[in-house]
C-alpha cells in the first residue's frame, strides 16, 4: 500500500508552516478509513504534511498500509513521507468499525481536545475534524451542538460569531441560521445575525482565501426574494438593512437575490461566498454540485479548522468502501488556507 | 434567416399529432422573440410543428425571419416547414418592445385563451404559454395568480388539484406549497395536499412522460429532513403519512430525504420526480443544474400545457440578446408529451 518514497515536500516554493492536524473522529465511523486513504495520495493531490489524532488501532482495523506513532507534531513532516503519522490518545478501548460505542465517542472527543489545543498552540498549523456522531457524543455528556461549537468555545469565541462556511470547487455558502425548523428561521433571523456571519465570512474569505476584496452575494429567504413584500416581508425588513450595512463599511455586497436564480454557474462567477438565510438553501446548492467534496470551514476562529461534509456512516463502516474525496478536499483546504495564512501574516495583511 | 426547407416531419416514425399552440405571452417581453428563434432552429432540435398565437407586429418589431398568418390550426403543419406559423388575435395596438403596456396584457391574456380553447378542443395536441407579466395583468383585472390558475379554471380543474412540475434534463421536481413566504410553508403543508400533487405527478409522468411506473422521491422539510424530530416534526406528523399512503395505493415512493443530499448526480439516477415542500426547495437544485433550460410543466389538467421557465425579461426585449433556451425545451417537452400521450391513447393505457 505504501506510495513510492517520493520526497514531494522538498518543492523549494513550498513555504515553512507546521503541519495539519486530522482529528480521526468516531472510531467506529469511516473516519480512520477515509483518512488513511487520503494519506495513501497524498502526493497527486500535494497534500501538505499532516498526521492523525486518534487511536491507532482503529486505523489498522481498516487499512493495511504503513503507520507510525509520533510523540510531538515536529515529527509528521519526516514521517509523512513514507508512513501515516499518529499521535495516539485513547484509553485502548475495543473498537469495531461499525458499532458506535461509549468508549468511542470519549476517544472521539480525546481526538477532538487535543487537535485543538494543538492548533491554538500553533504547533500545528490548521486541524480537520473526523466526523462524529452526535446522538454518541450526547450520550457521554457532551453540552455542545456539535464539534464546531465545542472547538468555539476552546478558542474562546462565542459561537453565535463564527460561522460555517460550505466550500465546493466553485461555490462557497455560508448559512445565517443552521440547524433550526424551518418554521423557526424566519423567527430567529435578525439582522445582527446577517452581519455577524458576513463580517466573519469577509474576514475569512480574506485571511484564508487570500481574497482581497471578497465579493458577497446576500439570498433572500422567500420565493422571488419576496417580490416586493407579495410573498413575504423578511428581505426588506431584516435582509435589506444588513446589506446596507455592510456597504456602509465598504464590502462589496448585492442582494438580496432570488434564491432560485443565484446559483448557477454564471451567477457563481459573480460572488466569492453566498451568504443564505438556512441550512438547505446553502446545503441545497453545494451539495447537488459537489456532493462527494464538500468541505466545511469554520470561519470566524483564532485557528483553522476545516472538516470532511460527511457523517460517520456507520452502516459502510469497516468494509473498504468509503469514498475519502471530501477528506482529501477537507485536508486540501487545510493547508491551502495554512498557506494563505502564513502568507497574509508574513505580509502584514493579516 | 429562414432555414434549408427540409421536409422534417417526413420522417415515417412520427406519428400524427395535432400542431402545438404557442401563445406570444406579453408582446413587449421576449416571448416573441424567442419563439421567433426556435422556430428557426425547428429541424436542429426536431420540433414538432407549431403555431405562434399573438399579434404578428409584435414578431414582425423583433425577427425579419418569415411569418405566415394561418386561419386554422389545421394549416400549421404545411405552413412550418417554410415559416413561421401565426394565428391573429390581437386588438392591433402599437406593441413597444421593452415597454409593457395595458393593451399588451389584453393581447397576453386573448392569446392565452385561444390557446387553451384551441388544446381543450383537441385542435391543437399541446400548448406553451409565453412570459406574461402578472403585474399588467392585474391591472387589467385578472383574477387569478398567474396563468396555470386561469389554463385550471379554463380546464373545469381544481387550481389545489394542479401541480407545478419543473423539468431539467435529468432532473424533475414539484413544489408542493409554491408562492408561499417562507415562514407561512409549514402552516400551508397538509398531508392532504401533498398527496394531491403526488398524484397528480404520478399520473403525469405515466401519461405524459410514457414513464409506466413512476418512482418519487419526498423531500422533507426541515435540516436533515428533522433529524428524528430533533430539529422540526413535520416529517413525522405531515409528510410520512402522506408516504405511507401513496405506498398503501401501490406507488413507488421514499423519503422523506434529507433535502440537501437528494439532488446530486447518483440520487436523481434514483427518481423520476421529487416531491418538494416548498418553492425554493424545488427550484434551487433545478436551477442551479439548468438555469437555461427548466420547463414548467402544468400537471393534472386533460390538456397538455408547458412553459419556459422565464419572465418577460422586458429589460432586455427588442435587442435581440434574449435566449431562446427554454423555449425550445419548452416546445420540445411538450411535442414528446403530446407523441406519449397519442401513443398511451393508442395503447388504451392512459
Amino acid at each position: 500500500m505504501q506510495a513510492a518514497a517520493t520526497p514531494i515536500h522538498a518543492a523549494p516554493d513550498w513555504p515553512q508552516v507546521a503541519p495539519l492536524a486530522v482529528s480521526l473522529g468516531d472510531p467506529a465511523g469511516i473516519g480512520p478509513e477515509v483518512l488513511a486513504k487520503a494519506w495513501a495520495v497524498r502526493a497527486a493531490h500535494r497534500l501538505l504534511p499532516f498526521f492523525a489524532i486518534g487511536d491507532r488501532r482503529s486505523i489498522e482495523a481498516v487499512w493495511n498500509g504503513p503507520l507510525e506513532v509520533i510523540r510531538h507534531p515536529d515529527e509528521a513532516a519526516a514521517v509523512f513521507e513514507h508512513a501515516l503519522p499518529l499521535m495516539q490518545v485513547d484509553d485502548a478501548h475495543d473498537n469495531v468499525p461499525g458499532q458506535p460505542s461509549l468508549a468511542g465517542a470519549r476517544a472521539a472527543l480525546d481526538s477532538l481536545e487535543v487537535a485543538v489545543g494543538l492548533a491554538r498552540s500553533g504547533t500545528c498549523s490548521a486541524m480537520v475534524t473526523g466526523p462524529v456522531s452526535k446522538a454518541q457524543l450526547y450520550a457521554i455528556g457532551f453540552s455542545h451542538p456539535g464539534q464546531t461549537e465545542f472547538i468555539a468555545e476552546r478558542c474562546g469565541v462565542m459561537a453565535g460569531n463564527v460561522a460555517m462556511m460550505m466550500v465546493g470547487a466553485d461555490l462557497r455558502t455560508v448559512p445565517v441560521t443552521i440547524h433550526q425548523p424551518l418554521a423557526r428561521v424566519a423567527d430567529v433571523l435578525t439582522t445582527a445575525l446577517i452581519l455577524s456571519r458576513a463580517r466573519a465570512c469577509v474576514r475569512g474569505l480574506i485571511r484564508d482565501f487570500g481574497i482581497a476584496k471578497p465579493r458577497l452575494a446576500v439570498a433572500g429567504l422567500n420565493p422571488h426574494a419576496g417580490e416586493g413584500g407579495a410573498m413575504g416581508r423578511e428581505e426588506q425588513d431584516v435582509i435589506a438593512p444588513a446589506i446596507a450595512e455592510l456597504l456602509a463599511e465598504g464590502v462589496e455586497v448585492t442582494g438580496p437575490h432570488a434564491p432560485d436564480t443565484m446559483f448557477h454557474a454564471g451567477a457563481r462567477a459573480h460572488y466569492d461566498a453566498a451568504i443564505c438565510m438556512y441550512h438547505d438553501q446553502a446545503l441545497i446548492p453545494l451539495k447537488t454540485l459537489y456532493f462527494d467534496t464538500g468541505v466545511n470551514v469554520t470561519l470566524g476562529l483564532p485557528i483553522l479548522r476545516t472538516a470532511p461534509d460527511h457523517g460517520t456512516a456507520f452502516a459502510i463502516a469497516g468494509r473498504g468502501e468509503a469514498n475519502p474525496r471530501a477528506m482529501i478536499a477537507a485536508i486540501a483546504l487545510a493547508g491551502e488556507s495554512a498557506l494563505a495564512r502564513a502568507a497574509a501574516l508574513a505580509s502584514g495583511a493579516a
